[in-house]
C-alpha cells in the first residue's frame, strides 16, 4: 500500500497483481465525506459510527466509506482463503466531493501505472434493498459562487431604505432569474450543447427508471417541480440542473436589525449532462451574472469543481458482468439507471485510461447521503461483498480475450 | 427614579415637578442598542466605549445613549447650581429598536401620569457638524420575517436537484417580485394609502432637504436606486420602501455542499409613511406573500413591530423654540427634515398625550448607526447639553400661557 501526496488530501493505492493472464480490475473510491451540518439534525454522533437496527449511521456511511469498504472485504475474503481471480488495484482518494481536483490530472498522467481491464466503483445507490442497480449514466457539475457588494458600510434602512439597493435584494433577483417561469435554466447558450436523446432512449428510460412518484416519495416531498416536458427521472438525468445549496447576507440570527447590509453570497451548483462543457458553463455563466447584476451593487462569480458528464455502454461485457454478480449476492439481477449526481473520475477513467467504468451501487435511497442521519443498510454492506466476489469471479471469463496483460505495467514511479 | 417593570425591557422614569406655574417637558430616550454583529468589522471593542480623537465608539454611542445623555446632563447641570427652568418627566425604555411594544400600551394607559406640555426626544441627525436640524415627520415600520420550507430533509442535490423544488431558489423569487423593475414596491394595495404631497410641500422639502448627491455621499455609495419619480429624500421620507435586512438558508460557511436545503429564511423592514397603517401592511403582505409561494414549497410569514409614521408641527411653539436653543448650543438655526427612520414612540405621544414631539436631533451623519464603529462626536455631546439648558430655558416663554399645570398630575400609580 502507497498513500500518493497530492497538493490536498492523499491518494491511496494498493495492487496485487499476481494472478498471471487474469484481467486487471481497478476499484475506485473516496474516503472524504460532506461536512456534518445541520449538527443539531443528528440522532447519533455523526463522527462515531453506530449501529442501529439494521443500519449504521455515520457521516459517509453509504457515501463512500461504506461501499468502498464492501471491496476491500471481498479482497480480504480472497486473500485469507484462497487468491483473488484477478489482479486487482485499489485507488482510493480524499477529494471526491470537491470535485477530485487533483485526482483527474493525476489520473492523465499515470495511464501506464492504472492501465487495467475494467473499473468498478461503488458509489451509487440500488432502486430498491432487492432491486440492484447499475448506474451507465452520470452528470457533470460545477460549483459557483455569487457575491453582491452595496454599500461600503452597513447603513440604516430607515434612513437610507428607499434610495441605496440593498446586496440581498439584488442577490435575490440575480438568483430568481436564472430560471424561467417554465422551471428552465434561463441563461442564454446554456441549453446549446444539452444532448437531445431519441425516442428509443427515452422509451428504455421510462421502462427501466423509476416513476414521478417513486422519485417524490425518494426524497419525501409532495410536490415534483422543474423543467415541463420532461419526467422526473428525465429532469434528474438527461436534462441540467441548478440548485441554490446555500445563501447568506446581513443579519440573519435572533431579534431584528434595520439595515441595509454590505454584501450576500449564494452558493450554487450546476449539474451538467452531455455534452456540456463545464468550462464553457462557467464562462457563461459568469458573463452572464455580469449582464443582470444591477449598476447600483457589484458582483463577483467564483466557479470549481468542473466536472465532465460521464456515459458508459451498457453492452459492455465488463458491465454485463456485473448482472451475474448481483443475482449471487442479491438474488436479483440489476437495472441499468442514469444517475443524477456526479462521480468525477468516472469520466477521467474512460477517456484517459479507455476502460469501462462499471457502477455498482449498494446504497438505498434512503441512505440520506450528504443529509444528516446518513446511514448504511448492513444487509447490503454483506451482499455488497459477496456481490463484489462474484464479480471479480466473473471478470475473467467476461472478458475473456478482451484483457491487456496489464498486470505487467509500471506502476513503481507515479507522476505528480 | 423609579424602575417600572414590563413584560420586556423595564422602564426608567424620573421626574422633578417643583417650577410652580410653568410647563413640564417629557424627555424621552432609550437605553436599547442593535446588536454588536458583524463583531469583525468594529475597529473597537463594540460594548466598550472609546474615546478616539474628537468621538467616542460603540454600540449606542449616538442611537440613543449619547443623545439620551445630553438632557440627563443638561438637568444635572441645572440641579447642581439653580433649578430647572421648567417640570421634567424622563421617560427612558429600553424597546425603542424592536419597535416600543410595551411602552405605546404604557402610554396609551397612563395618559395622565405622563401628561406634559412638549416632549422633547434626541434621537436624530443634523445635517452636518454646524447644521442642527429639526426632524418634523417620521417614517413609521414594520418588521417581517419569511420562512419558505422545502424537503422535509436535505436532499442530494445530485439526485433531485431539477425535480424538487429548491427553498431557497423559492425565496428569492418571492424576494425579487417584491419590487417592480422601477425601485416600487410590488405588494399589490400597498401603495392605496400612500399621501400625495402638495408641490408647495414638496418645493419646501427640495428647498430644504439634502440634495441626492450629498444623501449618496453621506451613504458613502456611488450609485442611486429606488422608486422614479421622486428625489432620493423624498424616497427615503414621503416614500415607503422595503430593505432585506438579512437572508439566512442551506450551507454557507466555507467549503461546499451540494443539497437541496430544508428552509431559508429572509428578514425585512418596512418603513411606511402617512398614511399607512402598519397592521393593514401587514395583512395584505401576508395574503400577498400566500399568493405568490410556489406550489412546491411552503411559506410562513412572522409581521413584527409595527410602528405608525409621525408627523410634528413643525410650526408649534414648542418646535420653534428649538431653534433659539440650537442657535445657542451650536451657533446656526436648525432645517426643519422629514426622517427616513422610526421612533415608535413619537405618533404615541402625540396621540395619546396630545402634546407636540420636539426632534432634536444631535447626531452626525457619519455617525454609522445601526452598523459597526458607531460613534458620537464629543463636541456634539457638549453642544448638546448646551442646547438641552437652552431649550428648557426658552420653553416657559415660548409656551406663554399655552401649558396646563400639569406638574401636579398623579404620577405615583403606573398602569402595566
Amino acid at each position: 500500500m502507497r498513500v500518493i501526496p497530492t497538493r490536498g488530501n492523499p491518494l491511496v493505492y494498493a495492487s496485487w497483481r499476481r494472478a498471471k493472464n487474469r484481467p486487471t480490475l481497478l476499484i475506485y473510491g473516496h474516503y472524504d465525506v460532506l461536512p456534518g451540518e445541520p449538527l443539531a439534525q443528528w440522532k447519533t454522533p455523526p463522527f462515531t459510527p453506530t449501529v442501529q437496527g439494521p443500519n449504521i449511521y455515520g457521516r459517509g456511511a453509504a457515501d463512500d466509506k461504506g461501499q468502498l469498504f464492501c471491496h476491500v472485504k471481498a479482497l480480504e475474503s480472497y486473500l485469507r482463503t484462497s487468491q483473488p481471480p484477478v489482479n486487482v488495484k485499489c485507488l482510493f482518494e480524499g477529494e471526491e466531493e470537491i470535485g477530485s481536483t487533483n485526482l483527474l490530472p493525476f489520473v492523465a498522467k499515470n495511464r501506464k501505472g492504472l492501465s487495467a481491464d475494467a473499473a468498478v466503483i461503488s458509489d451509487t445507490r440500488m432502486l430498491g434493498p432487492r432491486q440492484p442497480a447499475i448506474s451507465y449514466s452520470q452528470r457533470g457539475g460545477l460549483r459557483a459562487e455569487i457575491e453582491v457588494c452595496g454599500p461600503r458600510q452597513e447603513l440604516h434602512s430607515g434612513t437610507f431604505g428607499g434610495a441605496v439597493l440593498d446586496p440581498i435584494q439584488a442577490l435575490c433577483e440575480i438568483v430568481a432569474a436564472l430560471h424561467d417561469d417554465q422551471g428552465r435554466i434561463a441563461i442564454p447558450g446554456f441549453h446549446d450543447d444539452v444532448r437531445d436523446w431519441s425516442d428509443r432512449e427515452r422509451e428504455y428510460m421510462a421502462r427501466s427508471g423509476p416513476s414521478d412518484q417513486k422519485i417524490l416519495s425518494d426524497a419525501k416531498v409532495d410536490h415534483a417541480w422543474g423543467e415541463s416536458g420532461y419526467t422526473l427521472y428525465e429532469r434528474t438525468t438527461i436534462r441540467p440542473s441548478l440548485s441554490v445549496n446555500g445563501i447568506v447576507g446581513g443579519h440573519h440570527g435572533p431579534g431584528v436589525k434595520g439595515v441595509i447590509p454590505t454584501r450576500a453570497v449564494a452558493k450554487l451548483s450546476f449539474r451538467l449532462v452531455p455534452d456540456q462543457n463545464p468550462q464553457r458553463v462557467a464562462r457563461i455563466f459568469r458573463e452572464h451574472i455580469a449582464r443582470i447584476t444591477p449598476a447600483a451593487v457589484e458582483s463577483s462569480v467564483k466557479t470549481l469543481s468542473p466536472v465532465q458528464s460521464a456515459l458508459v455502454d451498457r453492452n459492455h461485457p465488463a458491465v454485463r458482468a456485473s448482472g451475474f454478480a448481483y443475482k449471487k449476492g442479491f438474488g436479483a439481477s440489476p437495472v441499468f439507471l442514469r444517475s443524477g449526481g456526479s462521480i468525477p473520475v468516472v469520466n477521467a477513467f474512460q477517456e484517459h485510461l479507455g476502460i469501462p467504468v462499471v457502477l455498482m451501487g449498494f446504497g438505498l435511497p434512503d441512505d440520506h447521503i450528504h443529509a444528516p442521519n446518513e446511514k448504511f443498510n448492513l444487509p447490503n454492506f454483506y451482499r455488497g461483498i459477496e456481490t463484489s466476489i462474484w464479480y471479480m469471479a466473473a471478470l475473467p471469463k467476461a472478458l475473456r480475450s478482451r484483457y491487456r496483460t496489464s498486470q505487467s505495467s509500471p506502476e513503481q514511479e507515479w507522476t505528480a
